[in-house]
C-alpha cells in the first residue's frame, strides 16, 4: 500500500505498525526509530504535496469520500471491535456513543470530506504584495506548513477530519489517536492511504504513528526538524503534557473555562436565553459556558429566574454566598470551582459589583477561549471587548458560536487558545505558513 | 523610577537588578524568583498597554527619542565602560565597533524611534470580518501579544529598537542583553523607563531581566504563562539553546545559509552583480550569501569571471572539484562547508547538473532563510519559487533585500526562519496576535 521504496528495518517496522496500529512488544528505542522513520516519510511526502494543484487535491478528497462509503462494512466491523473492548472495560454510555461508527456516521464523515473539497485552496493565496520603490516585486503567499502531527483522544471521525484538512492544505499528517479507537483508526487510515495513493498522491501523506502508549506520542513531540507543528486535541491533561514535553512547536487547543457575564444593563430575556444555550445545548464541548457572573444591580431580578431555569434544565449551580442566598439548592462554590472546566451540567456562579470586577475575575480564571457579555450598554460592550483577553469575545451572543463551522470556515481542526500563529477556531488558512517571493531584474542593494 | 508599588523582597531585588543590570551574588533560586517577579510586573503593565491609543503610544516614543538625545552624555559614558572592558578582554575591532556608541549613533537610534512612531498602529487592525447568515457580526482584530522576551547579543541599539517596537505594538518587553553591553543597556533602559513613565505609561513596559549569566535567560525561558513569546537574536548557538530549553513559545530567527543559484539560462552579468552584492556588501549579516551553485551549462563561461571577481573582492572560495578546476586558489570544500554560515568573506561553491540538483542541494543544506535564483527562464523561476522551502525566495535579486527596512516595514525585530506565526522579516504586525469579536442581539445556537 505504501508508495515508498523498501527502506531500512526501522522503516519496515514503522510501515507495518502504521498498518496494524501498534508495535506491542518493541522497546522504546525501536519505537523512537519507528516514529522518526514515519516522520521522515511524511517529510518526503510533504515535498510532493506542497506543489499539487487544487484539482489534484480535490480529486484525492473525493476519492477518500468514495472509498469511505464503499468500505463502510469493513470500517464498521473494525469499530465494533473497539466498541466491544470499551464496553468490557466499563466505558460510559456517552463515551461509547462518541466512539461508535455506523453506516450513517461513516456517510456523514464522507460528506464532510466533500465539504472540505469544496472549500477554496489556501495554498498560493497572496496575503500581501506590491512593488517597492526600486521596482522589486514582493508577494507573501500561503504555503503548507509541511508535516502536521495530531495527538487526539476518542472520536475516530477526527482521523478523517484531520487528514482531509491536511490533504487540502498540502500538508502531510501524522496521526496519533487514542488506543481505545485503535482498530477503527487503523481501518480508516488504510482506506485513506489507498484512496490517496490511487489518486496519484503519496500514500505517506496520511500515516498513523506507530507504537503503543504514551511512548510513541513522546517521540513524536521530540521529532523537531521533521515535524513542523503538533496539535493536541483532547482533555486538559493531554494538552498540558504535549505543551510541556514537546520540542516541536505546539498549537495549544481547547480548554475552555468560558464565562457569561450579565451586565447591569443587560436585556434579561436575552441573558437568560444566552446562558441556557451556552450551558446546556452541548455541555461536553469546550465552547460551553462554565461560569456565570451577574452584576449586583440585576442579581435580584435575574438570579431567581436564572437559577430556576438552570434547575429545570438539570444544571447544578456552584454559587458564591450571594448567589446561594437566592436558592437553597445552590451548592457552595469552592475556590477550585472558578477554575473548573466541568464539561457537564454544572456551572459556577458569582455576583460581581462592577464591570471591572467581572473583567478581573475573567482575567484571573479564564482560559483565553470564549467570553460573553450580555449588555445594552455600548460602553460596557466596548470595554469588555477591549479588555478581556481571549480568543473570542461575544457581545449578546452565546459562547457556543465560537466554532469553525459557525464562523463559516467549513471545517475546524481545533480551537487555539494560544496567541502565536492562530487564535480561535482553526481551519485551512491556519494550517499554512507563508513565503516571500521577491522578483527583480538584476537588483542589488 | 518604577511605577509599581512596594512589593515583595523578590520584587525589590528584581527592581534594583533591573536598574543596576545584574544581581552578581544571588543564588539560582533568587534569580528565578527575581525573573518571575519581573515577568509578573510586565504582565501587569501589558494589561494597561493593550488599550492605549496610538496617540498615547506615539507620544511615549517621541519622549523616548527626546530623552535619548538629552541623555547622550550619560549613555556614551556608560558605553565607554563596556567598551574599555571589552578592549581589556581582547575583543576584535569589529566587535568593538558594534558595541561602541557615540553621539551620532545615539542620535541615529533616536531617529529610528521616531520612525517607529510614524508607522501605523498594528493594534485594532481588522484582519477579517463580515456578517454571518444569522446576522452575527464577526471581526478578527489585531491585539498585542502581551509580554515579549528578547534574548540578544552584542549591539546595544537592539535594546532601544526592541523596546520601541514593543511599545508601539502595545507589548511589554523583557530585555536580556549580553553581559558585555551591561552598562550600556542599563543606562539605555533607565532612560527608556523614565521617558515611558513621564508619558503616563507603566515604566514596567520596558525592563531589563535581572541576574547574571545564562541562569537568568534560562528562567526567562521557563516563565510560561507569564511570557507570551521569546525572540532570540544572535548567533546559531544562542538560538539553538533558546529553542531547545524554552517552554515559552519561541520565534526562531536568523541563521542564514543563503544560496545564490546561477541557472543555465542566467543573465551572467546580472548573476555576477547579484553574487558580489549578496556575498560582499555586508558579509556579517544573516541575509548574506554563503553558498554559490552554478549550473554546469554555464560553469565554463561564468566561473572564471566569478572566481576572479570574488578573489578581487577578498573572498575565499571553498569549492568542489569542478569549481576548483577553474582556479588554483580555490580551497577544497569539505562536507561541513555546505552547512556553514561563514558571516565572513568566505563562500562555498559547487557546480550542479540541473535545477533539480540545485533545489535538492538547498533542501539538504539551506536554513530556510533566503534563497536566490538568477535565470531568464520563466519555468525555472516558477519551479524554484514553488519548490524551495524558505522564508524568502528571490528571482534575479540579491538575498540582501530580505530585511524589514528593505521590505518597507519601517523596522525589524528579527527575521523568522520558522514556519509558525511569522516567517521572514518581522515588524509590528508580527508582534501582534488576534482576537475574534462577535456581536449579536441575543443570538443563540
Amino acid at each position: 500500500m505504501s508508495t515508498s521504496p523498501e527502506g531500512s528495518t526501522a522503516d519496515r517496522i514503522a510501515a507495518s505498525a502504521a498498518h496494524s496500529g501498534g508495535v506491542a512488544n518493541s522497546s522504546s528505542d525501536d519505537v523512537a526509530e519507528a516514529v522518526r522513520a514515519c516522520a521522515r516519510r511524511a517529510k518526503e511526502a510533504a515535498v510532493q504535496l506542497a506543489t499539487l494543484t487544487r484539482r489534484q487535491k480535490d480529486a484525492a478528497l473525493h476519492a477518500i469520500a468514495d472509498a469511505l462509503v464503499a468500505q463502510t462494512e469493513r470500517i464498521v466491523a473494525a469499530n465494533a471491535a473497539d466498541v466491544s473492548r470499551a464496553e468490557r472495560s466499563g466505558a460510559t454510555a456517552a463515551y461509547l456513543d462518541r466512539l461508535r461508527l455506523d453506516a450513517n456516521r461513516v456517510a456523514a464523515i464522507a460528506a464532510d470530506v466533500r465539504k472540505v473539497a469544496a472549500l477554496p485552496d489556501p495554498v498560493g493565496e497572496i496575503v500581501r504584495g506590491g512593488v517597492l520603490a526600486n521596482g522589486l516585486e514582493l508577494r507573501q503567499v500561503r504555503v503548507p506548513l509541511g508535516v502536521v502531527g495530531i495527538i487526539y483522544e476518542g472520536r475516530p471521525n477526527v482521523t478523517v477530519d484531520a487528514a482531509s484538512l491536511c490533504v487540502k492544505s498540502g500538508n502531510a499528517v501524522l496521526l496519533r489517536g487514542s488506543s481505545s479507537a485503535e482498530a477503527s483508526n487503523a481501518a480508516l487510515v488504510e482506506v485513506l492511504r489507498d484512496a490517496v495513493a490511487a489518486s496519484g498522491l503519496p500514500a505517506d501523506a496520511v500515516q498513523l504513528v506507530p507504537g503503543a502508549g504514551h511512548d510513541a506520542a513522546k517521540h513524536l513531540m521530540r521529532a523537531r526538524g521533521l515535524v513542523d507543528v503538533l496539535i493536541p486535541r483532547g482533555g486538559a491533561g493531554l494538552i498540558r503534557s504535549v505543551v510541556e514535553e514537546s520540542t516541536v512547536p505546539v498549537i495549544e487547543t481547547g480548554v475552555g473555562n468560558c464565562h457569561v457575564y450579565v451586565d447591569a444593563d443587560a436585556d434579561l430575556d436575552q441573558a437568560l436565553a444566552i446562558l441556557l444555550n451556552a450551558k446546556t445545548s452541548r455541555p461536553s464541548v469546550c465552547n460551553a459556558a462554565e461560569t456565570l457572573l451577574v452584576h449586583a444591580a440585576v442579581a435580584e431580578t435575574f438570579l431567581p429566574r436564572a437559577l430556576a431555569a438552570l434547575r429545570d434544565a438539570g444544571v447544578t449551580v456552584h454559587g458564591d454566598a450571594r448567589v446561594a442566598a437566592f436558592d437553597p439548592t445552590v451548592v457552595p462554590a469552592t475556590e477550585e470551582d472558578w477554575d473548573r472546566e466541568y464539561l457537564s451540567l454544572d456551572i459556577a456562579a458569582a455576583v460581581v459589583d462592577s464591570l471591572d470586577d467581572a473583567i478581573a475575575h475573567i482575567r484571573r480564571h479564564g482560559t483565553g477561549h470564549s467570553e460573553a457579555i450580555v449588555t445594552r450598554s455600548q460602553t460596557a460592550a466596548r470595554r469588555f471587548a477591549a479588555e478581556v483577553d481571549a480568543a473570542a469575545v461575544l457581545i449578546n451572543a452565546s459562547t457556543r458560536f465560537v466554532d469553525g463551522g459557525e464562523f463559516g470556515f467549513g471545517a475546524e481542526i481545533g480551537i487555539s487558545t494560544q496567541k502565536l500563529h492562530a487564535r480561535g477556531p482553526m481551519a485551512l488558512p491556519e494550517l499554512t505558513s507563508t513565503k516571500w517571493i521577491v522578483v527583480g531584474d538584476g537588483h542589488v542593494r
